[in-house]
């Protein structure tokens, strides 16, 4: 049976990649995808997120969310992504909001948990926002919420700031109140996520293969992440969905995460290893197999498409 | 024409008396009443809300809101109020719940602002979580909202600490939350809640004129706030319902505050004075109108009531 | 017999009113002079210092302390004080730099306060990082240090920000330090320095009386605190002296006060008021006692200098 | 010409080692050892410091200095290096004290670093207590400092909480005041540390040597860091002799740090490269050579002292 998931996100080109694999993942059922401000403003990510599906040809559903953090001002990450969030790419013309519900993501999000036959995985691949004014507001979802599986953190460092990972240097706040909720939480941050790594020549082995692998290469061009070099880059929103679909590639380690809220090492992920931590942290991964499945995924979702 | 308010609240002795001033002020017209966690749990909260509003028979809508601070755990002010919220006071039995939404506090704040004609005026007299998971989850709501007429923080001073008042001290976060968005708030903090008090023999003088001022009387002799003395006793919600009803009771000065949450000074209210802020602090009050204010109102509610 | 004390200052023009005071004052034996950066830079201060010790006919000795407080840089206050420290004020000229000790201010501290055949009495009225730095290198000073009887701090509110006082902003780790030690202090903060406002009418009564007359009273006539009025002021500094003078005159409370650090509350001195507590916090003053106190300390000035 | 260089150190087991290479090294001229509270109180560290010199026949002056952290109470490792800070060790009984200077650490460096006719190179391997106090004190020795090669802090990650390292964690305040200063660092942090491993099998190949591998092979056969193994050990604070008498196996990138004085993450070394930073911080170093310079050390003193 496929795993019942949901998407919160800020596309993103890296958000972009990791919903496109998770559609076409047969292990996955995404049943909503909800959006936030974070790498660029709410407009565009909720844009952005509604073309793709369109896109690509599926109807998830698809509801906007925050656009501002909890207490801080949005700080974004238009210079990596363009201020589109999706580099220079424009999506085919037909554009169809019907996918675009009247309601809040908060909303949604408790719907889709509360009236799941199966508990969901919360897959949040943007600032936290949504996740933690959903918790705050409706905390009877949490008995229906399988895990959640994320993207942001890391054991050790940090991009934006030496010791902060962008997600959760955004709304640290946020983060504070979802890692401090007692639910199982699978942290895929900076550890692993700058581990894998992308080569321009994975890349070109997807480029001409129909028109998500164009979508993909075009992107991926654009992208210009401090991570990135000439020849490689991380697509760290991935990590999740293939976390999900091929769990073996990564090691993790059990632990107890306190986030920074206040002062210069605001959004820090403190993690201190604990057999009775409820997060299983992202350590190590095997970086060929992910690279392959890289390829292997928009291989596959080109032939799905049948074009 | 009334103006239409919306009480958020977390019963409590004061906020008993502030709801029925409310209920019976020819002024106001109280759209919804919603709870949250403060000084007891929600489920108290809630259930003092109920009845009440079937106590004083009238059919005030009334939405159960948020249990938990949104980063803190809550500190509850049993002591004070007694474990149930109210004293050892015991409503008469007709519990009627009918009047308790089935919608989550947040959600009906949102419909209440957004379908009403005329701008709202909101009345937090407790930790201000449900207020700011509507901003942030609705900022829609802002442009419906006349002001904010608040009970909490201090220009100087505090009661739970030497410089947090009860209210900021509970939910620091969502305190900040709501006084950073340039709302229009008025501020009823310690500096006019310590003076507006209430002598027993006040009491005395409503504690024979019907079942509302026998409410009123044993409740009162069980509070036992740090503010209160052997004769005298400060009933600080109240002050929000007669600033609505008797502003020129009141002195106010302009400012800029903002909200420490975290070390040792978390909750304090830092009050910038400048006549551009959007705060109104309340700085002074005419006691002993304030006084005359308290006996006359639970009079006319004895005459209203017709035992 | 005459108390020992050791006056620790930032002159400013409160500062030089407080060690006139001192100097003359028939219960005090003034042993050392040490000087601080605060209202204006170390040099300013120290000159300020020494000039003035001539200029009254003295020979206490002065030593240069600290510049910079302990982890942040120095807010001076010339605003109030002038960029000299003591307004357009300009003392006689035969300058006698022979009572400027070649050691350290706290080297200084540390011996006189060790050598003295009684405990010493330290008076800080500047910021405390003198102070600080002495009971950090030398901590056996403590067994002769009788009490601190320090201007600084607030019970409640503050002048520099809403929550913090000038001397506790300015270096606040300092601060920290000093109050954290099991020393007894008395703190005389703007809740008394506040109430003893000296008028205009004051100072012209001693205006005509002598060259310490001239000199109080042309500073005066700069001295521009934001505690100002056209008719009064508070000559803040001066009540460390006269409470050691006329204890009295003084209202105190026990209390432990601790001294936030860091962020927006930074130099806030948390007051909380116990039995057990190391501080005595000035809370009142007989106001005209006051008055007629500094009319008579500055007369009695000109009997003694004999002009 | 022989490098001056004075140590400050709280022996610790590792600062022992450190110190033996340090006075035995042909490169260095050791002036100096100040003490400090850290590892052990200061009354074992300072004993320690003095038993050592003796012991190895030296006469270098030892002052003892700060037992306490600036703002913190101590927080000691004698876990890691047993109560007395020199594990289960006893130095050979001849106790000569009259290396012990009678002034404090403070004084004998200022006098240290002023009255030398070149500049100094600082070597702190403890908390940053001692030097804290000297720059605060006495800033004019900075002119005559070369250079500040300490052992603590990391890039990335720490020992006794995931985010600090043990010397900046004992006194967060003091680093942050020693890290602020424009003078030139070198840090040996976590970062070199933890790679530069000592086996079991390296410590028997010096263990045979006389009493000085006697005493290294006994000390470290006790030691018990968070970051041993069975059959692996860090010996952190020899990595600032071995950068000044090897530089060439250290791999350095310029860096301005930040150090975190206040919640959870305080002790953390927050590390901006950039080329103008004045702190430059070890990332990598020539673990066999580093390894193959232990033994080689140790096996030269064996000779020099003939025995
Ligand atoms: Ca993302
Ligand atoms: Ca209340
Ligand atoms: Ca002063
Ligand atoms: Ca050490």
């Amino acid at each position: 049976m496929k795993t019942p998931i949901i998407i919160d996100t800020d596309p993103g080109i890296d958000d972009v990649i990791a919903i496109t694999a998770a559609l076409f993942a047969k292990e996955l059922d995404v049943k909503l995808i909800t959006t936030v401000g974070g790498n660029v403003g709410i407009e565009n990510t909720t844009t952005n997120a509604v073309n793709l599906v369109n896109f690509l040809g599926k109807d998830t559903p698809v509801a906007r969310g925050a656009d501002q953090p909890l207490l801080k001002k949005l700080v974004s990450a238009a210079k990596v992504h363009g201020e589109s969030g999706v580099g220079g790419y424009h999506f085919e013309a037909k554009e169809n909001r019907t996918l675009l519900s009247t309601k809040h993501a908060v909303e949604e999000l408790r719907d889709a948990i509360l009236y799941s036959n199966e508990p969901i995985t919360l897959v949040p691949i943007g600032p936290l926002t949504n996740i933690a004014l959903l918790l705050k507001t409706y905390p009877e979802v949490k008995s229906n919420i399988k895990e959640i599986v994320l993207m942001g953190g890391a054991a050790k460092g940090g991009n934006v700031t030496p010791v902060a990972e962008f997600n959760m240097f955004v709304d640290p706040h946020a983060a504070k109140i979802v890692f401090d909720e007692q639910i199982s939480i699978v942290m895929c941050g900076l550890d692993v996520t700058l581990q894998t790594r992308i080569s321009t020549d994975d890349i070109k082995e997807i480029a001409g293969h129909g028109k998500v692998g164009e979508m993909v290469s075009q992107m991926l061009s654009y992208y210009d992440s401090p991570s990135s070099t000439e020849t490689e880059m991380s697509i760290h929103d991935l990590s999740t969905i293939f976390y999900l679909t091929r769990p073996e590639l990564f090691t993790l380690k059990r632990a107890t995460v306190n986030v920074v809220t206040e002062g210069e090492a605001s959004g820090c992920t403190i993690t201190h290893y604990n057999e009775e931590g409820n997060v299983q942290v992202g350590l190590d991964v095997d970086v060929e197999e992910f690279r392959r499945e890289f390829i292997a995924t928009f291989m596959k979702v080109y032939g799905m498409l049948g074009e």
